[in-house]
Order: C-alpha cells, then sequence, then structure tokens
C-alpha cells in the first residue's frame, strides 16, 4: 500500500462508518408484549432482584459482558495529546477490536479532563454499567497512580492495556525467543529501553517471571538510583533494575545484552550497539512506525531474533492477540482483578501456541488472526482466578 | 398474561438476554488490511483530522448518532431509590428503545454517586464521546439542577425525559383531546397532580402552549405561595400557576375543571371529584400500573376523554412515542440543545398523526408501533433547529 493513498482510503473509510460502532438490541421490541417485558413493567422484576442482591447484575444486565474504554487522550499512538475528541478512533478502533477477537461488548469513554482525581472520580462513578475498566492512552506516570487507586477501589478488573498488554505479549516473545536459543532467563541480561508506561511494565513483568538482570535505560541513558529528572515510578524501578549499579549510555548498556525491548523511538538503535550484544541476541525494536532498527539491519549486525510491531515483518509484536482475552477470561469467570499470575498464564498461554514444529528465528508469535488466540489466552486467565 | 406469570416470564427473558444490547463492529476485522485500517496505522488520520477540528467528531466517529442514558438509579420507575446496579435494567431497556423506535445508539451509564456536583462532574467529563445525553430516573429537584447546569456547560443536547418526553407527550394527546371537544386552551382549567419532575415539567409546557390557568396539586392539596415544605422548583412554579390563589384540596382544585393530569399515585382520584368537573372534561390518569381512577370509573363518573400509561386501555400516554424521535431529530440536525419549540414542534406533529377520520375520545394518541411516528417527531425536531 503506498502510504498517501493508505492514509485516504483511511480516512474515506471512517467517514463511511461514521463511527465505527453501533449498539444492537438483544431483546427486539416489535409488539405490546416485548415492549412489557423488556420494558415497563416487566423491567421492574430484575430491578427488584438487583436491588436486594448486587451481583444479579452479572445474570441480568450488560455488565456480565461489557466493559468500558476509557482514556483522557493524553498520550495517543505516537500523536501524543490530542484529547478525548481526537482520541476518540483510537478508542473505537479498540472497543472493535475486543469485540471482533474476543467478543466482548467495549463502549469507548473519552474524557474531558485530564485531571488525576477527576479521572478516577469519573471512572468510578461509571463502574456500575461495566464488568471491567480497560484504561488506554493515558500518559506516564499519572496512568500508574489512576490504574493503583481505581484498582483499590472498585471490584471489577481495572487493566492498563498500554502497560500489561503490551507487557504480556513481550513476555509471552521473549518465551519462545528462550526455547529457540536456548537461553536460560535467569541467566540473560536484559535492556529496557523506554521508561514510559509500557516499558516500566515489561521490566516488571520480566522481573515477576524470573529475569533478574535488567537495565532500564530513557532517553538521558542508564536508569540508575542517582539519575535525575525521574519520575516516581522511575525512582521506584531503580530500586528492582539494574542492581550492579552500571551507569552511562543506551551504548553502554548495550554491551554483552541477551535481549533488548525497545518502546521509545525510531532508529536510536544503531548496528554498532547490536554488534555489542551476547550471541543469539533477541531484539525486540517496537517503536511504531518506525522501529528503532529496521529488522534487515539488525540481522545484519547479528541479531539472531528480531520482533518489531509491525504487521509487514516477522514477529510481530502486537497487543490484540492479548487483550481480547483477558478481558473475555476475567469477564467469563467473574474476576475482581488482573493479577501478576494471569498475565504470566497469558504470557505462557500465547508462547505455548506456537508448536516446536512452527518456532523458529522468525515465527515466535501466534498470529493476530489464529482463531485459538483468545480462547487460549481466557482460558489461561479463567484458570488462574 | 396472569401476573405472577408475567413477572416470572420478565425474568426468565431478562437471564436469557443477559444484558439488553450488545455492541457491534461496523468496521469488521478479518484480515491485516483491516486492521490496519480501522486501527493502526491508519487510525490515525482521522485523529488527526478532529485534533485539527473538533467537529470532524461528528464525521467520524459514533459521536454522530450515539447518546448516553444517564441515572443515579434515585427515582426509578415506581421502584424509588434502588441505585445504580438496579436501575440497569431499565437503563438498558431505554436504550434499546432508543435503537428499535428511532435507529439511536444508546450506551446505560448507572453512576454510583447521589450528590448533584459529582453527577455533574462525571456527565460533563464523558460527554466527548457522545452526541447526547438522556437524563433518566433522577429524582427532584435535583433533576433540574442537573439538567439545567449540564446545557450551561455542554455543546450537546441534555434532556431529562421523566420531565419533558412526558411533556411532549401530554401535550400532543391534550391537544387532540381539545380537537375532539372543541375546547379553547385559553379558556381551558387545568389540574396536574403531582408536583415532581414529571408535572412541573408538564405544567411549564402547558403555559408555554399558551394554557393560562394551570393549579398544581401534590399530596398536602393545591401549591401557593404561601405552601410549606416546597422545594425550590415548586415554590417557583407557585409564581406561574394557581394565579387565582385558591387554596384547598385535591377534590377542591377538580371543581369546575376541564382538564385532568395525574402524574401521582394510584386510586386517589374519586369519581365524585371527576363528576364535580367541567363537561366535556379530559382525564389524563398516568400513575403506573395502577391509574389515579380506573377509566371505567372515571367515563362513569362523567369523563370525556380518559387516558392512562397502560397499554390494556385507550390512549395510551407513553413517552416511548417522544424520545427515539427528539434525539433522532437532535442528532441528525446537530442541535446543541433541545429548545422549547422544538418541545412544542414535537407534540404538534404527534397530534397530527391523528387525522380526523381516526379522532375519537378513544383514539387521541398515536399508536407506539405506527412506523411514521419517530421520523415524524424527528423532521419535527429538525426543522426547528
Amino acid at each position: 500500500m503506498e502510504h498517501q493513498n493508505f492514509a485516504e482510503q483511511a480516512l474515506n473509510m471512517h467517514k463511511e462508518w461514521n463511527g465505527k460502532l453501533s449498539t444492537t438490541a438483544k431483546s427486539k421490541v416489535s409488539s405490546r408484549k416485548d415492549l412489557a417485558i423488556a420494558y415497563t413493567p416487566g423491567v421492574a422484576e430484575p430491578c427488584k432482584v438487583i436491588a436486594k442482591d448486587k451481583e444479579a447484575a452479572y445474570t441480568y444486565t450488560i455488565k456480565a459482558n461489557t466493559i468500558a474504554v476509557v482514556s483522557d487522550g493524553s498520550a495517543v499512538l505516537g500523536l501524543g495529546n490530542i484529547g478525548p475528541y481526537a482520541a476518540m478512533p483510537v478508542m473505537e478502533g479498540k472497543c472493535v477490536l475486543f469485540k471482533e477477537f474476543g467478543d466482548v461488548n467495549a463502549v469507548p469513554i473519552c474524557l474531558d479532563t485530564q485531571d488525576t482525581d477527576e479521572i478516577i472520580a469519573a471512572v468510578k462513578n461509571i463502574a456500575p454499567a461495566f464488568g471491567g475498566i480497560n484504561l488506554e492512552d493515558i500518559s506516564a506516570p499519572r496512568c500508574f497512580e489512576i490504574e493503583e487507586r481505581l484498582k483499590e477501589m472498585l471490584d471489577i478488573p481495572v487493566f492498563h492495556d498500554d502497560q500489561h498488554g503490551t507487557a504480556i505479549v513481550v513476555l509471552a516473545g521473549i518465551i519462545n525467543a528462550l526455547r529457540v536459543t536456548g537461553k536460560k532467563k535467569e541467566l540473560c541480561k536484559v535492556v529496557v529501553n523506554g521508561a514510559g508506561s509500557a516499558g516500566i511494565a515489561i521490566a516488571k513483568l520480566l522481573l515477576t517471571y524470573g529475569f533478574t538482570d535488567i537495565t532500564m535505560c530513557d532517553k538521558d541513558g542508564i536508569l540508575t538510583k542517582d539519575s535525575q529528572n525521574l519520575n516516581w515510578m522511575q525512582k521506584k524501578m531503580t530500586e528492582c533494575t539494574n542492581l550492579s549499579g552500571r551507569h552511562g549510555t543506551l551504548a553502554d548498556a548495550f554491551v554483552g545484552a541477551d535481549i533488548f525491548v525497545g518502546v521509545s523511538a525510531p532508529n536510536i538503535v544503531t548496528p554498532d550497539m547490536v554488534s555489542s550484544m551476547n550471541q543469539d541476541s533477541i531484539l525486540f525494536a517496537m517503536a511504531n512506525p518506525v522501529p528503532e532498527i529496521m529488522p534487515d539491519l539488525a540481522k545484519a549486525a547479528g541479531a539472531r531474533i528480531v520482533g518489531t510491531g509491525r504487521s509487514d515483518f516477522p514477529n510481530q509484536i502486537n497487543n490484540v492477540i492479548a487483550f481480547p482475552g483477558i478481558f473475555k477470561g476475567a469477564l467469563e469467570g467473574r474476576a475482581s482483578q488482573i493479577t501478576e499470575k494471569m498475565k504470566l498464564a497469558a504470557a505462557n498461554a500465547l508462547a505455548n501456541l506456537v508448536t516446536n514444529e512452527e518456532l523458529s528465528d522468525d515465527f515466535i508469535m501466534p498470529e493476530a488472526f489464529d482463531p485459538r488466540v483468545a480462547s487460549a489466552v481466557s482460558e489461561a486467565v479463567k484458570s488462574n482466578i
């Protein structure tokens, strides 16, 4: 697809759709009797049952299978802080993917505030109608506080996909990259570049999985306990990463590394950096749409396994294989939270979809359109509630 | 339908539906190209256009044809303050009716707060995704302040259906009752019983239409300037109703009245009261499910035209003939408010659907399932923007 035409086509299609979602009535109303059952006076019956027992909302209402996709438009794709109106096409798109891949009903909620307390209040107050909250494209470090406080307040799962969806899919890819290369997680040196929401969540989940040597970098180089200008969450990460206390640039971090995960910026990794890695190196260059280094350059410089966020190269690292199944499982199992255990189980389930026969340097991830994906993830989540 | 069985049937159907709404993707995603157009990278194009011009949200997103049905569960049907969870079946039902009758997408939002400021903040903050806000089942007098303040804040229509939908349908019925009886609005004495959200909105709209002699009653009798225990809105109504300063009971108000509108309580109107009305009296007994007086009793006592909220008697006064068309028209015409002019036009359009040939004591309202209803109302709204 030639870029100019593609952009025009995307715009035209969005105009034609005039909104990518619609609502559908499961209860058709074509007679007075239909009306009397779906609406008054019949509707009073489930109301009375729920008034006595809130849990019955899961039996009689859309809470059973509907989530809200919530954003304040502060960190949308690579577009930045474009606000709630301009964020809508992305949130609608996300809702479409929840439906198409996970059969989960999802409603886009774009908030006309970027104040942490106001966002929390709005989400808390709309929660009764929903079975889960997917936070999306909210800038760091506010996203951490918003998620944490909402998790404490609400009895439904709250999941910031930019953090945890990304982390689950990256872990799935790394699990399979270890299968291919025979590397052991306990012995791997890992570099995560980009200390925003995704990078921090990836580092945390890799630690939970059992990696021990993780170095985080940001635009000023390696994060250390004495780095300047870190936000509170980045500071917290300096307590569990870079335990040997290395200082230096991204290039310094690369030396001797086994695994590189980039959620940062285009073209900031050079072939020389890649060449300085350990043998059988694994490199996920996930900046979108232009990765940290192009796959052919990385391979030529010695990387064995290369993944990107793009569908036009092998090993696409794409959240769409995780989030629909995560919420499908959480809703079906009536989970009140998405726990670390569920995230690890989801990553393992994704990795296991690639058989030993299929597994290769260029095939470590299940395909987005593999029909087994959402149910494998949802079963993994459900069996770990 | 025997009541016990009917209640059981309504409950069973709600269980089977497990939520009366689902979301549907208009943009199907079955290939990588679909994904690239509906989601990244293609979705960035409409985002960029909207970031430059907020109005483009109506071209590229669901804002064009989607409203929120918002309640705090404080005054649900006849059930009272049952809270946001128990209110869900009603709000879902309302959303179903918006879709089925008006082809308007609607999302139920049940709020976990009954604080006026918090409700206003929540609705204001979720507004970017929606083209309109239908407030529902919020108790008086908070509903008046909530609606007024939201109307000032937002650039999309805010409409409290319990007030204005009811008022529009009552006015439509009264217009046709005047056609049948030949009474003149300027000469009619009107009694409105029930000084909650519906009663007050009915009185206001009848005044706007041109009635001049309206007496409001509540459980303590006629509302006067020196009545005790009135809320601020009821006090305000004593300035434009009961201009002759009558005091007394509901029975006193009935004497010599031409029109009675009840939005109050079951069985509180006696045959004697009806007999004390003027000739060719018009009586809308809309308490649900048991009216202020049963139609056969009212007729026997001399009422000429009797309407109720029920579908099993003639002249059903049912909001469902108004609200879907109101929002359909407002969205199609991109109205920023629902004005008094639109409400009057909607009532006239509804009344005009009943031809002179059809019009009779027992046929003053168009049928809920008349396929012309929603478009007649929406055209009336659109041509008065």
